[in-house]
């Protein structure tokens, strides 16, 4: 065994940071935990991670395709080779297919541009006969012939300042640069201003020579790579026709008609292909804030001596694809669950998104089952999900929790998202507040990647925490990947981890394949040995340790956060008026007042908690009980009626982001009523808050009770 | 007379702003102050600032040309005209000549590069042949065949950065762009770093397509606009050859060869050439803060496959130039005297840079001068200055100031620099502490630019300060224009003020035309109209307020602000601890203390004075002797040793930043103590800067004793 500066950890025990859980309890002295920890640390290898690349990522594998679909018999097959329980849960959704697009310049003269990558030498993957041109999933179909307005990022915003300008979108086609928002956005804004149809490309300040070099030298954007992806933005995730409900082979559908797909034909382009338009444009100069970096002032309108020809063609066609799950059964309490997941589609080969996640995932399932075999099962199950469809707009996993959310809501622990996770040496993590502590206490035991003198935990303190004993910095969870039906649809809270920090990205670009990630993020798979290693123990804390490490204290101050964002957005939006101290406003302070009542009983409760863990005072039924109540505090976020709106989004804490779709909404009732500046949707949701706040206080007097022996 | 929206402003009195002068009790009635500024208002007019500045830019009149000494006669003539005393003050000055550069790239291939502006339609002054090819003034004369090495802006940082890198500047060229510090300091760092030539070009992030449309279609940088401009670093402003005493034709001068003058060849360039060079870089690449906004990711050595070859030659002469000054008596106290200046050579037509601020000393100059005509002759003399040979160095205006030095720092009230004042209609200034409420109040009277529904006052608000009642944001002065000699040598109390906001610059280039400022600035002459209006306005109340409008209140709080930044600067230099509460450092306490004690002393004595004036107690004699204590406050700063390092500074509370040139530095010798990290040095001047205080409270106090008549 080699020596791992976590050693030196486990003697300082758990006080570094200042966790409200047990870890401190439990790391004091020698448990299964830690020989469990040691186990796994141990297990994750490089060379076998190298190996699940090779395994996932060495053909085009597009959901619903050949590819994919042999994909998931090679995670069928490795699941059931470590000896877990492998299901293979198929899906049938309305997916949509490339057919074909031209893009061309027709006035002042004609120049056809190109929508595909270049062939570049030392890379053997990207002219893959699999491999499609570059287009948006679900863009209408159909032809524009027009002249072109220049619409920055083409969030809200941008369209409502053009609008103000006296700019009009109507019958144009227009450009707009990637970032921001969600692609999908900026189709619906577009499409909304009335545009004929949508460009969408890559400006090089933003991924090419603007932040690096280029591939195949670096690792950023050359002049024709192309950032694929979804523009659905449905007010539900999962797949378009069987909203609530699995997409079984025969469930009940929409008609596609009623649903609100892109009507307009929208196409991406890298910005070798968008400079020969936006060098041609001849109208007002743009403001500095719109201005990229191509070598020439962007300009708002094209003007009538610049006609462009978009013409897209795509089939939308319901499809059979998979999630495939790998189970190892709990020793005591193999009804509850911790989910670890990765989606398995790509655009192309996806070497990066997914399989930099998905490697990891099957990483952390042998070390589990390697674990398991040397008598150092769990107490509770772990799940490992490979979803499908992901890209299309979140299907796959979303089928799964809609197919399976009585029993998730009843049993599940928490769900740890890997989409992409081993880009880089730099870890980061956004998580609901109360797995905060327990992925710190993995970090702290974790080698930092390339860097063995020190942690993963103080690497990432080192890049943003504050005051001392504080948590590192995290993200809260938007919009975007495989976590958001566990949270808006049942309520678990759930994490999103991984390391970054590698100079490019060739984020669904037909350069996404292993040639590109190898190159630029490594041979070594150091990166995807931290990320592995860091989930892994997150899991094995969480289905290990007797009482559920879940931290009930801090979604009280993480809320009073959140209302100080609100408070302060509704101030400057004029919603709220603005007072002298800039503090917190009246319409907000009753939840306010009731996050700190609650942050005080549920430190009262911890308190007690690990007190009578400490003299050894809760017997095997109260700690059960205890759990039950850990597991409850999350569900009481869940309203059945969802949020104003979205119905689908029950989730009172956190939600996706209503106008860009990748950021996150939090408390996103009160967010929704202040956004649309709506005092009486601000009353009535302010009740929902409360009754949230009442049974959070019921559940942490329930564990004080227990703990004092008094349930 | 048209209606002007300050008539409400005098019913409303000087409470607006905080004003520690005098101001209120003056404007509280119908006064010759008021008439004076009423005719001075009417009389500014916008035929009378264009026909100047046809006088003044219609051909290029670099120091020492014909055209210099052509302008140098009209200039004359027109305060002769005015029925001004004329003074025509020659210097003989050690001035650069260029002879010829050549620069080109020799390996992959030949090319050679352009080192002039390119004629654009429209503009009949671009090609005129008494313009010169881009060249920086002192460069020194020679070849250099080298590899090159990027080097963003070439400042201190910057150089320090390469040297950590491992990159050596050593035989290389180096190639950096404008911005961020005075040219000349790019020059001395890159030949300190034994670079064999210099290459400074203007990025289009900065000055180009990345700010705006480009000349001629808007108003910034083409690819061949050049910046030219001095690069002489001295440690003294003035002649090179002469510091400390006034350039005569027969005075005792300096051996060149003494002089710290740039050895290197130093080429300025536009960014069509630059590109051709950094396009051809092979080497690592350059990180985020140093990419511009050309199209290809910068580098930053080019390698040994590029080869560049750089000649430059020079002459360098004594030449003999002029300052001219028209001189308009004070009726009561003529010795007294507020001056406004602005220099009148240019590096070409210098329609921008210098003739929009000369113009408004003209303009000025014409309204004190009507005003007297109808019988409203100040009380004190104010003096029109048109300045020479202040691009090569800040030249001709320190001469007259050494020539004149005794009697300036007995009488000067004030210096008001006008340089490039009139660029757009957005109103800034910068100030010495005792200016910055007549300028406020001279704002306060005058009418926005472009917008009559408002006053400059309320615009320049608008922009930029915070509580109500306060003053709006200043600058600090620092270096680059004629003010330094009379801040640094007779420490007179002096501001910069203009407008600027038009889309682009056209500065130090061949297109700094007519043709450019009447497009881009435009045709009104409203900017001018507006700055000769509050220059005027402001020379009025300096020259004929009974009591001289010098705030000597405010001297105390600005100290403590530089105080607090000296101390934020030594902490993150590491020269002061790092305390919790990041407030005053122990090493500045006192100085701070003293700054408290003088301004709640200086706050009383104001009130003394404002009281007697209201009361009319304050005695003819007395009040003489009250202005001679307002300008001592003044004075109390001059240090005859100078500050560390730089003996011709011997202003205590402002100097130019020894690093970059442009910048001020505020407390500069305590401010040279934190930067070197001397704490002997800092012990020290701490005692000058008691002394000061002390000095400062004794004349206070009398000012105090002569308000209740005790004196």
């Amino acid at each position: 065994m080699s020596f791992f500066p976590w050693v030196i950890w486990l003697v300082l025990g758990g006080s570094v940071i200042g966790m409200s859980g047990n870890d401190a309890a439990v790391d004091a002295e020698m448990t299964p935990q830690k020989a469990l920890d040691q186990k796994l640390l141990e297990t994750v290898d490089a060379a076998k991670l190298r190996a699940w690349h090779d395994m996932t990522a060495s053909e085009p594998h597009m959901a619903g395709t050949p590819g994919d679909l042999r994909l998931v018999d090679r995670l069928a097959k490795a699941f059931a080779d470590m000896g877990l329980e492998v299901e293979k849960h198929p899906f049938w959704a309305y997916l949509p297919l490339p057919v074909s697009a031209e893009l061309e310049i027709v006035a002042p003269e004609r120049l056809v541009l190109p929508l595909r990558e270049v062939d570049v030498a030392g890379d053997p993957y990207d002219e893959d006969p699999a491999l499609n041109a570059g287009w948006n999933a679900y863009s209408g179909s159909g032809e524009a012939v027009a002249e072109v307005v220049y619409a920055n990022y083409g969030t809200k915003a941008d369209f409502q300042w053009l609008a103000e300008q006296g700019v009009s979108c109507r019958g144009k086609i227009v450009i707009a640069r990637y970032g921001r928002n969600f692609r999908g956005y900026k189709a619906k804004f577009a499409q909304a201003a009335g545009a004929a149809g949508l460009i969408i490309y890559t400006d090089p300040r933003d991924n090419g020579y603007g932040r690096g070099l280029m591939y195949p030298e670096g690792g950023f954007a050359n002049d024709s790579s192309i950032q694929r992806g979804s523009i659905k933005t449905l007010k539900y995730n999962g797949d378009p026709l069987t909203p609530f409900v699995e997409a079984t082979e025969r469930a009940q559908r929409l008609d596609p008609e009623t649903v609100e797909l892109p009507k307009i034909p929208v196409q991406p382009v890298g910005w070798g292909a968008a400079r020969q338009i936006l060098s041609r444009m001849q109208g007002a100069p743009a403001p500095q804030a719109w201005q990229g970096a191509l070598p020439f002032r962007y300009r708002l309108t094209g003007g009538a001596g610049l006609k462009v020809r978009l013409q897209v063609r795509q089939d939308r066609k319901i499809l059979k694809s998979y999630n495939v799950l790998g189970v190892l059964r709990g020793a005591v309490y193999p009804e509850q669950k911790v989910i670890l997941g990765s989606h398995h589609d790509a655009w192309g080969h996806g070497a990066g998104d997914p399989a930099a996640g998905l490697i990891t995932v099957l990483e952390a399932a042998r070390a589990f089952s390697e674990a398991a075999k040397a008598g150092l099962r769990p107490l509770r199950s772990v799940v490992f999900a490979g979803w499908g469809a992901e890209e299309q707009g979140i299907i796959g996993s979303v089928e799964w929790v809609e197919a399976n959310l009585a029993g998730l809501k009843k049993d599940a622990v928490a769900y740890i998202n890997l989409d992409m996770a081993a880009m880089g040496p730099r870890f980061r993590a956004s998580s609901s507040p109360a797995l905060k502590s327990v992925i710190a206490a993995a970090a702290r035991l974790t080698p930092q990647a390339r860097d063995a003198e020190q942690t993963v935990l103080e690497n990432w303190l080192a890049r943003g925490s504050r005051a001392a004993g504080a948590l590192p910095r995290f993200g809260d969870l938007g919009g975007g990947s495989d976590h958001v039906g566990f949270v808006a649809l049942a309520g678990i809270s759930s994490a999103g981890m991984g390391g970054g920090g590698s100079p490019g990205t060739s984020y669904h670009s037909n350069y996404d394949n292993l040639a590109w990630y190898r190159k630029i993020v490594g041979k070594d798979y150091a990166p995807a040995v931290m990320v592995s290693q860091v989930a892994a123990l997150t899991a094995a804390r969480l289905a290990n340790q007797p009482l559920l490490p879940l931290d009930p204290v801090r979604v009280g101050p993480e809320t009073r956060r959140h209302l100080r964002h609100l408070a302060k957005l509704g101030r400057e939006n004029g919603f709220f008026e603005r007072n002298a101290d800039g503090g917190m406003v009246p319409q907000l302070t009753r939840v306010d007042a009731a996050a700190i009542l609650y942050e005080h009983e549920a430190r009262r409760a911890v308190e007690s908690i690990r007190r009578a863990l400490d003299e050894n005072t809760l017997g095997a039924s109260a700690l059960q009980q205890a759990n039950r109540l850990l597991l409850d505090l999350d569900r009481a976020w869940l309203h059945d009626q969802g949020i104003p709106d979205r119905p689908w989004f029950r989730n009172l804490f956190a939600a996706t982001d209503e106008d860009s779709g990748y950021a996150p909404w939090m408390l996103p009732a009160l967010r929704y009523a202040v956004e649309r500046k709506q005092p009486e949707t601000l009353a009535q949701v302010e009740r929902l808050y409360l009754n949230v706040f009442d049974e959070l206080l019921r559940i942490v007097r329930s564990l004080e009770k227990l703990a004092s022996g008094g349930l």
